[in-house]
């Protein structure tokens, strides 16, 4: 094998793990064969193999780097200072996650919820992944906690409810619209910030 | 084949689809065969094929199934009179689905909400399958729709944001919660109440 630069090796790795990423999102990781993604990365059998051992192997390196990303947008949503009010917090997560891979669409519309949801199925039948998801979940809670617990010391919430139970209620908000935005055909960022907005606003008898 | 009751028949099916659905919310619908779910079922392959003509027919009957079941539940939350607050409302509506297919469960824990994000991602495949998702969403939405007008003629929302978009925002909510629920280990209907009623009554700088 000729000699190759690490750089090479790097673009390589990317070009096969983007590639497959759009076919097992339009796809599904079982549906699609790799042939499939052969045919999409634009690579032999042999090039592909030299980076994954097979299938298997491919898919938990992109679950491994969804989970990754999606754990390191929620985390970075919440380190804003002063922390934003829920509906401008929850918007901005669902729009980093909409803008995440400018390659990974189907013409206007971004396939990363699509291959979202299915890496969510992906860790029910694989505990090595399903750790990684669970583990950054509590990441992700702590972060969000805090942001909560800014609400509560401002006194714009009350405190006789766990912080972890908000910051739970507020990532479900982000999760279920980027299942939406998977599933369905008409829908906006921009709808979901209104909607929150309008709940975050309300006057309930007490 | 000797002459069997309606009855019969129809408690066959049965039997078959609650096997299937509990095997395939283990194993998803592509890692379980046909063989796991003939020996979850407890009945021969010719018995299953007379009441469908393989694993495909199968699938499409359980994912059916499991949408028009949660389209229901949806529906039947937003007809209380008058409409319950969101926290209560969305709660409800996490609530009946575990409660819905009580040998649908692992130890003490539903299965249900697994199974339901398995139903998504088959969505993604299956045009004839996300139509059905996608006129069930269509319909959910118009009873939240109602639900969220309620709000706003009692002067409990403002008015100048569209009530569909609250009413994806309340669906999104019980959609992601339900995803927790499934990928995680310790979620509670409560924990969904608890955050939901803490969001609804903040006291945000306008």
């Amino acid at each position: 094998m000729a000699r190759v630069s690490q750089e090479h090796l790097d673009a390589r790795r990317r070009q096969i793990l983007d590639g497959a990423a759009l076919c097992f999102a339009r796809n599904g990781f079982h549906a699609a064969s790799m042939q499939d993604v052969l045919k999409e990365v634009g690579l032999s059998a042999g090039a592909v193999y030299r980076y994954f051992r097979g299938k298997e192997e491919l898919i938990e390196a992109i679950v491994s780097e969804v989970l990754d990303e999606i754990r390191g947008i929620f985390e970075a949503a919440a380190e804003q200072s002063p922390p934003p009010p829920p509906h401008v917090l929850v918007g901005k997560v669902l729009g980093d996650v909409l803008d995440l891979k400018p390659g990974l669409t189907d013409g206007a519309k971004s396939y990363y919820p699509r291959l979202m949801i299915q890496v969510w199925t992906e860790t029910l039948r694989n505990d090595g992944l399903s750790a990684i998801l669970q583990e950054g979940y509590v990441q992700v809670r702590a972060a969000w906690v805090r942001v909560v617990e800014g609400y509560q010391k401002a006194g714009m919430m009350r405190s006789d409810v766990p912080a972890d139970h908000v910051a739970r209620t507020m990532i479900a908000l982000a999760q279920g619209f980027a299942a939406q935005y998977a599933l369905f055909d008409d829908v906006a960022v921009e709808m979901l910030q209104d909607g929150l907005r309008a709940l975050v606003s309300m006057d309930l008898p007490s």
